[in-house]
């Protein structure tokens, strides 16, 4: 646990679901409506020093959020997107898996998705090639 | 298995590692050097689809392309992440996972990573607020 951590601390945060080792909490910056953050209780930054255990409490509430965001929002896709690192745009060193709920219209060209990590990469071509994927 | 699908044949594709349940191709458009699709074997769109025994096969793959590419690349971070519907940015819909290695200097402005799926949402504010992350 760090003191200086939002993501220990959890202060003012809508929670959305938890089990023992991780909580799920809606973005208080959502990109999209329902957006949600799934995080370890424990303080690490880098996904890949998660236990077996945590990736496993991570993955039930990434259903569990993406079943309630169904029932609440009917979105129309999601987006499941981890930084690691601040070269990746992670700004705050408490691993957390964002759930993003996609709608139709949100994005004039949705292809790429998360692809756009990078400026003007997220669309590799006019039209998908076969053996390419978005 | 689909005869339409690229990531069913794999054909003409460089790989990276597999297992039992999933194989690790470089993607054909990388959006940075080293960009690693992760693909379970099996047919299927929607990673919340996938088997608790895929996840873990995936989970795998994710963690050796890792090593390789920190040997072979010496990233400064990653980006993992999933596009779940057209909506959401998926056109190969057979479930791949992103892992894309990131460079100091391969984006002007980085923070925000994956919520730049939304365009003009990458970046919520010019300084970090406490209790919100990228």
């Amino acid at each position: 646990m760090s003191r200086e951590c939002p993501f220990c601390e959890l202060e003012g945060h809508e929670m959305v679901a938890y089990n023992s080792l991780a909580v799920a909490i809606y973005d208080k910056f959502p990109v999209s409506p329902g957006h949600i953050l799934i995080i370890p209780k424990r303080h690490f930054a880098d996904y890949f020093d998660a236990t077996d255990e945590e990736l496993k409490a991570i993955g039930q509430l990434l259903r569990k959020s993406r079943a309630i965001l169904l029932q609440e929002k009917s979105p129309d896709g999601f987006n499941i997107g981890i930084n690691i690192g601040a070269a990746a745009g992670q700004t705050v060193f408490h691993l957390h898996v964002h759930l993003i709920p996609r709608y139709v219209g949100d994005h004039p060209k949705p292809a790429g998705g998360v692809r756009h990590v990078i400026p003007g990469k997220g669309c590799y071509s006019q039209t998908t090639q076969p053996g390419n994927a978005n």
